[in-house]
């Protein structure tokens, strides 16, 4: 096998790291970005090490540059008595791209796995706890995803959390666009027993 | 849409950059980056960086530390006389995991491509004359991919390079554990072109 030169070997290893990137996709990244400018290979790398001083909002717990996220801090979004809890950062992202949700998120940061060793200390409970406490928080919407894991975590919180808050779970079924056909008899379940009045 | 911090918004920008990765991917990557080592960030971001100073092999044009990168510098290949020409260093990476050919290389650098303005000075073509003209090369090898750009660029370099030099292109036909009910009919037709006796 030919001996690439060292940091060629080494940021292949890089971003071999990354989920769904093996050896040789990330040789072709590699390839690439040698093929860039100067300037933007630099620009990558100084971006990569600015990673290190992004903080979370210390409410949501959301990425972001202050200590209290954009969302958190707009006083125009109505329903900050509505706290959206979901796994992770993209789902807040889908979530706000769809514009259907106008109160506060709260990141998990995972869901209850504990054959992955993933308990309730390693999610971010302790954190909504007490935001439900100090604050007048009247609704919890579980946009957990849907596995029996997820719904384990839905169980546990529904369990642990006090009852003046009304919690609830988004809704279940064949997604728009979908087709019959093709999905599993799991969500044409769920789509059944979610049926409403016409 | 959600205001990201500043340096997420660059790193997914640097990363779709990429073929292959949209904006979806570049977020995914970057927010697996995020759960990563800070040390492992920063050695990422330090790679990067040395990308400026690797350098090209001067006789063959592969990417490598030194100004003679190991294959031409090894005296215990059989070939030298015979040169392999590639379009990049990924085809050669391929040659060399088959271990079929124990001759030098030479980095053509793409292909012509007028309508792409890639013309013969955008191409390694030049150094490929000196490097026959200089040394006792008795025989080119070839190994452009088939298409039409790969075509007409053996077609311009067999014009253009002297007759004492013995002139060879890579086998077409069937790709073994292929299966000719999925074939394409001129895969088909350079494999009844190239038969052979049993």
């Amino acid at each position: 096998m030919i001996q690439l030169p060292q940091p060629l070997k080494s940021l292949i290893l890089n971003f071999s790291k990354l989920n769904g990137v093996g050896e040789r996709t990330a040789l072709r990244y590699v390839l690439q970005i040698l093929q860039w400018d100067k300037s933007d290979q630099l620009e990558f790398a100084k971006n990569l090490s600015a990673l290190k001083d992004v903080r979370n909002c210390q409410k949501c717990g959301v990425l972001s540059d202050l200590d209290c996220c954009p969302i958190c801090a707009d006083q125009t979004r109505v329903d900050h008595g509505v706290i959206c809890v979901v796994e992770g950062i993209s789902d807040l992202i889908a979530i706000e791209k769809s514009g259907q949700f106008s109160g506060t998120y709260h990141i998990l940061g995972g869901v209850l796995n504990p054959l992955a060793g993933i308990g309730p200390d390693k999610l971010r409970v302790k954190e909504l706890i007490e935001r439900i406490r100090d604050k007048h928080v009247q609704e919890l919407v579980l946009a957990i995803n849907p596995s029996v894991e997820g719904e384990a975590t839905c169980s546990y919180l529904k369990d642990l959390l006090p009852d003046f808050v009304s919690m609830k779970r988004i809704g279940f079924g064949v997604p728009i666009g979908g087709n019959l056909e093709f999905l599993d008899p799991l969500t044409i379940m769920k789509a059944f027993e979610n049926k409403s009045n016409l």
